[in-house]
This record gives C-alpha cells, structure tokens and sequence, in this order.
C-alpha cells in the first residue's frame, strides 16, 4: 500500500516538471496539482479560521499577514482576521498541536480563483501552508496573487534540525531568533544549542553561577533569555533542544568549577581551536552529585523532551594519567575509556530519565549497554547510524552536514540520511528519525554565521521534508534563489552583512570590483581554513575569505549555463558563460584600482590575477570546443601545468572554475588514450 | 576672553581646511593641528589607563578595540589593554563621570608616530576621543593608521539629543539600542523617548498594567528592557530622558483608564494620524492621584533627573464641552484652556518635584506662572525659545530638527540653535541648552527608521556640539558620506535595510535600475506624503517611496559637481554632470523592463519618464551654458512651462534635479528683463 502511494506521488512530481519550473516552492510539497488561474490579493483579503488550533496560530497568522503586506505594499492590518462572515481564505485546523517528536504536520492547500482552502490535524500543519503561501506569492503588471494549486504535503522524516554553536564564538540572541524564524520559513522543527564547549560555557546557571560566571568572558545567555527563545521557537513549531558536551569539550566548566576536572590544577577558557585534554572525571561520586543538581535545574529550563550530552572527541589523555581514574577501571572491571565513558554515559542517563528526559549524543555515546531509549547523533558517518538502527538505537544524522565546512550545497542536498540503496529493513528505517545541520562556529562570528548558514540549510531542510525523488541538482540552485530573498525577509542577515562587510572592506569605494571578484571565489573547504592560521576565538573575521561563500553565485549561475550548453549547444547559455568570463577578465584591472592601495584588500590581489588569467584560458577552450579543435597530448599536458599553477590557494580562497577548466582540458584532448 | 579664544580657533580651522580635506571627522573639533607622519596598527598594539575612570570606559575601550580589529582584520583580542608595562596608546582620565547635564565631556587627543596619548577630565571625553580615533583610521597599501595630529575638543551645547517616536509605529528594542550606539558614534547625549501617544503606551506599568496591556496591541516595552536601554546608554554615555505625552494626545491612557478622560464612553487604540480630542481631565482629583502613583513608578524606572511631559497640541474641545470643567475653570478664575494647562502643569510639577525630577514639556507648557526649574522644548520655533530665554527658562531646540519631513539635511545642519545674529545677552544665551533631532514616526517601521534618522542626525550631532563657523555645507556632505559607513557598522540597518527593501520590491530581478531611479529622487518633503494617502498605523510603508532618501545620493554629487562648475567650468566636474545625466537618461529603458511587469514598481514608471526628459533637457540647457547660448524670453517661457509638467508628484516623490534645470533657464535668459 504504502509502494503504491509512492508511485503514484512520483508521478505527479514529474509531471509536473515543466510547470513547476515557475513555482519557487522548497521543500518541495509530497504532492501537487497545478491548475488553471490564480487568486488576486486586495485589501479586501479576509481570513477565517475554523476549528481548535494552539493560540500560537492567530500569532503566527498575523505575522504571515504582516509579512504579506509588506511584500505586497497593500494593507493588510488585523481586521484582515475575521471570525463571522464571509472570508476568502478558509482556515481549518483540527486539533491543538504540541512541539515534539512526531506530532502530525501535514496540511493540504487547495487555491482557487476565489477561495483558499487550507486544512490540517494542527496547527502546526497549517503554520507550514502559510509558509507555502507566502513561498507562491507571485505577481504580475496589476496584481499579486497566488497561482491555482492544489497541495497535500507532509514531512518525509519527523527530525529536522538546525545546530548552532554558541560556544566557541558566542552567537547574539537577536541572531539566534532570526534563525529560527528561517527554521520555520523551511518547515524545519528542532533548534539544537550547542551550549558548552571548551571556549565557553553560555547558559546562566543559578545553582552553579561560577560556570557561566567564569567560563563565559562574560558572553552568555540568561535565563530570561532562554526562557524567550524557547517561546520564540514553541510559537513557530520548533523544538529547542540543548546541548551541554561531556565529558570532553568541557575546560569552560572547569574554570569555576576544577573539581570536576580528571586532572588537579587550574583551568582557564581556551581561546583556540581543536581537541583539549580537560575532561570530566566520571569516577567521583561528586561528578554525579553535581550533575543531579546541574541537570535538575536544566531540566525544568528546557521543557523539551531530550538533552543532549555531547560526548565526543574524548581523547582520554587525563583518564590515562590519573592514578585513581586508573584503579577504578580495574576494580570495576571497565576496560577501554570507551567503556568507562558508557559508565558516565549510564549514570547521566539514571539523572536525566530521573527528570523526565531521553538522553541524546553524538556517535561515541553508543555503547550496546545502554538501553534501546537513548538517541545516536551521527556525526562520524552513515554507517555508523545503520549500525546503531539495526542494533535497535533510533539516530539522527549530521554526517554530511556539516555546513561549517564551505562545501558546495549540492554535497549536503544529495547526502540523503535513508539513501534508496540502502539495505536496513522498514523497521530500522524507522529509527532513522531524520538530521540535523551543524553549524560549528571556529570561523563565524554574530556578523558572519548566517551567510554560513543560509541559503545552503533551505536545501538541507528540502532533503529531511521532501521524497527521495526530489533530488534534481540544478532545479535545487534555480529555486534557492529565490528562496534566498524570502529568508532575507525571515530577518537573516546573510545578504546584508556580508554587504556591509565589503563596504567595510573598501573603505568607502565602490565595492562592485570586489563583489566581482569574491562571487567567483569560494573559502578553503574542510579544514584547510582551520589550518592555514591558528585562528583564535578573537579572531575578527573580517578579511575577504570571510564573505566568500561556498557556493560563489557567478559560479553557480556559469555552471548552470555550462552544463545545459553541454548538452544542447544552446546559444543563450554560450554567451551568458561568455559574459562571466568577460567580467572576470576584466575585473582585473578594476580590482588592482581598488586593492592595491587598500591594506585589507591587497592579499586578494593573486586570486584577482588568477581568475582573469583562467577566465581567459577557458574563453579560449570554450572557443575551441565550439569550433571542434582538439589539443595534442603535449597541448593538453602544458594547458594542465598552466591551470594547475592558478589553482594555488590565495588567502584561503580558490577558484571553482579551476575544476570546468581542467575537466575542458580533458574533453579536448586528442583521440590518443590517457595513460 | 571668550571671544578673543573663538578667533583664535576660528584661525585654526580655516588654516586647516586644505588638510583637513582628508580627514572624516564629524562633529568637527574645537581646535585641530595636522603633524606629519603616522602611527602604524599592529597586532603588538597596546593600550593602558591611568587614573579614576568609570567602569564604563573598560568596556567601551573593549568595544574601540574590537571595532579596530574588525575594521583591521588584525586580531586584537582583551589582552590589548594592559596594566603594568610599556603601551603605545596610553589613556589619563582624572575622575569618574556622571551622565547628567553638564557633565566635563572634554579631550585631547595627540597622536605622534609611536605614541598616542588620550586625556581627559572625565571618562566621558575619553570616549568621545576613542570615537575620533575611529573616525581617524585610514589605510595605504601597506598598513592601517592614524594621521599624526593633536585635537583639543569640548561640546558648544550641553544638550545634544535625538528623539524618537515609539508610538506612532512601535520601535523594536534591537533598533533603539543600536540607534544609541550611533548617537554615542557622534557624540550626541541623550535619547529622548517618546513613549505614549494616541497610537499607543509603549511603557509596562506594574501600577496600572492596563495602561500598556490594553493601550498597545502588545507592542510595549517591558520595565526589564527599559532598564537594559538604560544601562546600554549609560555605558555609552546617553541620558535616556522619557515622554509621557499628557494632556492631549493621549488616546492611550483612555483605553484602560478611559476615568482619565475629559468625556465619558469608551476609547480606542488611534489607528489614524492627527491631533484627537481624548484630552486628560485636569479638574478632577483622581486625576492626581493616578499621577501621583504613575509618576512616581516611573521617576523610579527612569533615573535620569529631567521627565517629558509633552504637553503639545491639545485641541480644548473635550475641555470646552464638559460643563463641570467649565465650571472649575469659572470658580477658579481659569480663563483659557492655555491657563487650564498650565494649573495641570503646575500640580504635575509639584508631583514631579517630589519624586526629585525636573519638569520639561514643549513650547505649549510654557506659562511664566511656572518656575524657573523648567525647560520648555521648543518645537514651534526659535522666536519662542528666544522668549523663554528672556524670561529666565532654559530651554532645547527642535524646531528645524525634524527629520520625519524629509528635508535635505544641510537644511537642519544651518539650523543653528545660536545663530551669529542672535540679540540675546550671554546670560540668555546660557539658557539655550542645545538641541534635539526628532523622529516622529507616523511614516516610520522599524525597518525604515534607521534610513529616516541617519546620516542626516549627524550632521545634526556636529551643530550640536561643534563651532557656529562650522557650516561649509558642501564639506559637510563629504564628510558625511564617509561617516555613512561607521554608522553601520555601529549597528545602524540604514544601508542594509534599503537594499532588502529594494530586493523585496523587485522579487528576484536585478534591483539596479531601481537603485539609479530611486538614488536621484526624494519624498515630498514637510507634511505632503501625510497628506497624500490616509496613512494608518498598519501601513506596510514598503513602497518605492519608503526608499527614496531626503537627499538623494547621485543628485548630492550632481549638486556638488554643479556648483563646483558654475564656480570654476572645471572639466572633470562637467564629464561627472554629464555622466549622471546620462546615467539618468539610459536608465528609462531598463527601469521599465523591470517595472513594467512588477506591480508593486510600476507606480514609479512616470517618474522615471519624468527623470529621463528632464535629464535630457538639463543636458541640452548645460551644453548651452557652456557654449554661452542664450534663449530668448519666449523660449524660455516654452522651456519653464515645459520642465514645470515634469515637477509633478509621483508616487509620493519627486526630482530634486528640478530647481537646477529651472535655475539654469533663468541663468539661460537672453539679457531682456523678466518682468
């Protein structure tokens, strides 16, 4: 039965490709009709809402009406909501909704010329159809309006989930909100905050002030502050679940509090980046009497239902080294620091399941002693996930995800946590509950974390909510264009700062030399950025890598236009790849005016060179793949040490051309075989 | 004395202008003298402080150094300050500051090639100097410095303020306290809140929380985040100086309290824009009684010394049709309403008094049956400041500082509270506190405030606290672009939030067209856009209009390249004319590509019409000019009647390129006399 909905719903989905290619929608719906004509919007728009919706609905109604009147200039205040007459769009939810694992978000849309039907089992359905409006909105030369549709849509996995690091740079509450108003824009459900960490401990802890007090440098949320965006969240349908990360990770607990520390001596916040031996010593009683009352007090902070405990990268160094620690390993039989971090892990459980709470962790927490209630945080790797589903654990996957890393957005779109290949059987399937993005924060500050963020975790919430089949590469970046404004307007920041950071960075000139420069240029990916500089957490992150985005626009818009020439031989596509290579070429000059006497931007001077130099090259390949010139191996192996040369590194930024270029080099090399 | 120091800095200045050309500061010093050399920014950069300074310096000192390293990209972390060894900026404050009226707000700055010493009377002025350092950052191919010179600075008013409106459009807690921060930026000193009008009571009271739960909409301030707004501009250095609005405009109040009033029924949260009749019953003892208790909650909320009352536009009609007020009035020998007012003010002063504030209201509370102790605001104009002054009263300027009418800024920048032709005593003239910037917000969200309040309010700050004979309009305007860019990066979205704002009206199309559009025209400046639509609090004000600055940004440079013309036919001025001419006029065909299908940019299309023939004719008249054509009387009565069609409001906006055509046709005129 099941198959067969399937079937029947790809079929749909490719059916419409050809129409679709207008609507903007992502995640894409599981389902969806186009039909004939569209539904104007006035001032005359009036909604009613039917049946027994959360009072976070009318909250987030008028936000949607606001947000649309401010797209469309029409006013639209709070009459717009009526509840006794005749309305145009027709709101109709069931039951009131509650934020937690699992609970029904579906909704189904039906547009007409005349009337909006939107329907759902709660609320939170409904919140996620209002987001689909406003995703629809369109326009032409005398009106807005929303196409004729119809749209039944539910999310593929229930765990959908954004992670920020507020640690090893602290992430402003203002930035945090916006976030998750984005979250809520792309139908994700689970804000998890990554709170303690070796460069901070960033939760007010009233029962044990020192931790925040001491380990924070004064960069921490109260709990006034927690408490807001906890309400913030609940009111858009998304969970917050914290994150305090033991026994490793953890030197900012010991500043104030060196007891629970696994070696004597004084402890202070680290200011750099990577794997520290300060670790809790998980053998004292007085550990655990401490996390009674730390987890106590957390416990009824955050309302939700699991906490996560971190848990990995224990590099066992204090463990080793402690006579005592030692002993008790041998008199209780613990025979690996992995076992005895299950101990820890066994204990914190008991604490936790003693206040209400399920106990999440990343991959080092699993141990098969630990019972089947607990939830495996995948960061190390799909397999590790398949394991712990077939051992019976539930699991959520980060592996892939890691946005922190400058990867390309497709590498995150096409890593699908249930890939078709996969050999579990339905019921491990099911505990495969969904994933999480993780914004780890070394190489972002307040200023800078969004434009890391978004637009590419629109695309990794399209992989938790929509099917498998939705995997189209191109149609992805086509529609993340769009869905950028709309996050934009969500409050993200990742257009506008990184604006005012070129603005900064040329010191009144014109910036458009550099923007020209830095949108066909991408950071460093992995850990080559992490590595180039012993980057500290007071590191201002202000330099021209640090608006550099992982997906380079220009690049993104050649690739396109490459790929499809590819294929057709389009001409349109031929010379919009022409026009960029033009620009790169001649914004060389352009960009020496600018930089050479600017301090701040001198560094970007090589890329600028290089890019022109490559841009060239490929103008000319391009001109002979046209034309049907092949090069002689000889020809083919100079043209490779030339490109080869322009692909050096430059103030941890590269050139994604480099990779068409060479790939071009290889298409034109004469009939002879390659060794 | 004092005149003979004035000539002498007089001397100074001018001496300077060549010089100072290069350096962005803003409000101009007192006395400034250019050295040669400079001192280098390097990661070894150490900071130490002598003497008695506030805590507030420490952290202002950390802000300084962050914004320096940001703006380097040279890491700069806490331990830049340092206690006990040799540093190359070293800082003396002789004594703690307090922020209240009057306060020692004085520095001096030296800046050799090694050593940069900072002094000041109190930690206040050594802030200020940090704000000049910033300004003073500049930057070669090599490295970041400061210009070797020594500054000498102090306020010319005591008084340096901005006002904004909370109430009309509710004002989110993020802007304020960012606006505060550009406020501290330069050097201004006190924000004024307006906080209750007919629109809305923007205060918790915990007294009487009718007030802000059901005279809000929910929009409201809580008594927590007022106090974080003070100590935020306390750190800064800024008075937080509240407006209750009372008697009239003060519909609010009467929607919990509605025994407040002056007429029976029921009362609403005003939707529309105006003078109202809910006017406060000053005959009745309650009335007392509730201000006895509501006054004394807020002289404890709000600590600074001085408490708005408003006491603006109150229309008498609820006073004139209740015949028990009219009777009060007849048995106490009350023969106006003005005279009714002033017995309110005077029972408010006695409250006030006792609570240990100082009463301010504007011109209307001016009745000379009130003490000396108050300070009248003078919105009506200079003529009643003046009077006040010769009656004994302090007072504060904001008649021609109202940057909610979209005026050009070197209208309110000659504005002078002092002007040279003053014919007050010195001893009046000490009364004239200074002034204050107000930003009403019947035309303002907090999406657009920031655009309405700055740059303009700077130019504002320096005739608040810089000399009379500061006043080069056109070295203002220069100036004032390069302080555009540190005012965002203290936090203020006016760059940002235009540009999302010209992203949302376009919808994913390149906003270019748009910019060059909107960058040469303005509002209709005073009371038009008011007058124009019936505005309502709910308004979206996302419209092509709501992006239009007051001085538009290509017309300023058009104007200054104009005037620099007329003056010397310099030819590199000519070509920047003729290029923004021709900017204007190229850019009708791709405004209507953009506009023509978009109906929310279609409603500018006339103008940009209207834009293209006017730039073609100003061309035209401009290559006359320089060819020295003359036109005969009939022609340029053709070429008036023909430029006058094109001066017709469009959308709420119009082209300020208008008065320079009109003029050049008068300047075009054969010999004859215009009659």
């Amino acid at each position: 039965m099941k198959k067969i909905l399937f079937v029947l719903v790809l079929v749909v989905y490719f059916n419409l490709t050809t129409k679709s290619q207008v609507l903007n929608l992502m995640p894409w719906p599981s389902e969806i009709k186009m039909a004939q004509g569209q539904f104007n919007i006035n001032k005359n728009l009036r909604i009613i809402v039917d049946g027994q919706p959360d009072k976070r609905f009318q909250l987030n109604l008028i936000r949607f009406i606001q947000q649309l009147s401010k797209r469309t200039t029409i006013p639209l205040d709070r009459d717009t909501i009526i509840t006794n007459a005749e309305a145009s769009i027709i709101i109709k939810v069931n039951r009131s909704g509650v934020v937690k694992l699992g609970e029904n978000e579906s909704y189904s849309l039906k547009i007409g010329k005349d009337k909006i039907l939107l329907i759902s089992e709660t609320e939170l359905g409904a919140m996620h159809g209002l987001q689909t409006l406003l995703q629809l909105l369109d326009r032409n030369n005398s009106s807005f309006f929303f196409p004729c549709l119809e749209i039944n849509d539910k999310p593929r996995f229930a765990w959908r989930g954004l992670m920020i690091d507020a640690c090893r740079h602290f992430i402003p509450l203002e930035v945090i909100k916006h976030n998750i108003n984005a979250m809520a824009a792309v139908k994700m459900n689970v804000f998890h905050w990554h709170l303690s960490e070796d460069q901070g401990f960033r939760v007010e802890s009233k029962v044990f002030p020192k931790l925040h007090l001491m380990g924070s440098n004064g960069e921490y949320y109260t709990q006034e502050e927690i408490k807001e965006v906890i309400r913030y969240a609940n009111e858009r349908g998304i969970r917050v679940m914290p994150e305090f990360d033991i026994p490793g990770h953890a030197s900012a607990w010991m500043v104030g509090h060196p007891e629970l520390a696994s070696a004597g001596g004084t402890y202070k916040i680290e200011k750099f980046f990577g794997v520290f031996d300060p670790t809790i010593d998980p053998t004292k009683k007085e550990t655990y009497k401490f996390f009674e009352k730390f987890f106590k007090e957390m416990a009824q902070l955050f309302p939700d239902e699991y906490m996560h405990i971190g848990g990995d990268e224990n590099n066992g160094m204090q463990w080793d080294k402690n006579p005592k620690i030692q002993e008790f390993m041998k008199n209780n039989g613990i025979k690996s620091n992995h076992e005895l971090q299950a101990y820890f892990n066994g204990n914190l459980l008991k604490i936790l399941e003693k206040n209400g709470k399920r106990l999440i962790g990343w991959d080092e927490i699993f141990q098969s002693s630990l019972p089947k209630t607990i939830v495996i945080h995948s960061w190390r790797g799909r397999e590790s996930m398949e394991e712990a589903a077939r051992k019976g654990y539930r699991s959520v996957l980060s592996n892939g995800y890691y946005i922190d890393l400058f990867h390309n957005c497709s590498e995150h779109y096409l890593n699908d946590p249930l890939p078709a290949e996969s050999k579990l059987t339905t019921e491990e399937k099911n505990r495969i509950l969904g994933g999480e993005a993780t914004m780890w924060a070394e190489l972002v500050t307040g200023e800078s974390v969004d434009s890391r963020i978004w637009p590419r975790t629109a695309a990794i919430a399209e992989r938790f909510w929509s099917l498998a089949s939705v995997n189209d590469v191109d149609d992805m970046y086509r529609r993340l264009d769009a869905i950028n404004l709309l996050l934009e307007e969500s409050g993200i920041e990742h257009i506008k700062n990184r604006e005012m950071m070129m603005r900064r960075l040329c010191n009144g000139s014109n910036i458009e030399p550099l923007r020209a420069l830095i949108d066909a240029v991408e950071p460093l990916e992995g850990y080559n950025r992490h590595g180039s500089k012993r980057y500290t957490t007071e590191y201002p992150l202000s330099r021209v890598a640090d608006v550099a985005l992982s997906d380079a626009p220009d690049f993104v818009r050649f690739r396109l236009s490459h790929n499809d020439y590819l294929k057709t031989k389009n001409r349109e596509n031929y010379s919009k790849m022409m026009n960029l290579l033009d620009k790169w070429s001649s914004n060389q000059q352009a960009f020496y005016a600018l930089a050479s006497e600017n301090v701040a931007l001198k560094e970007a001077l090589p890329l600028s060179d290089n890019l022109a130099e490559l841009a060239s090259i490929t103008r000319k390949l391009m001109g002979q793949f046209n034309a049907g010139i092949k090069n002689s191996s000889a020809e083919t192996d100079a043209l490779r040490i030339q490109v080869e040369k322009l692909n050096k590194p430059v103030a941890e930024m590269e050139l994604p051309l480099f990779k068409v270029t060479l790939d071009l080099i290889g298409k034109l090399r004469n009939g002879e075989k390659e060794e």
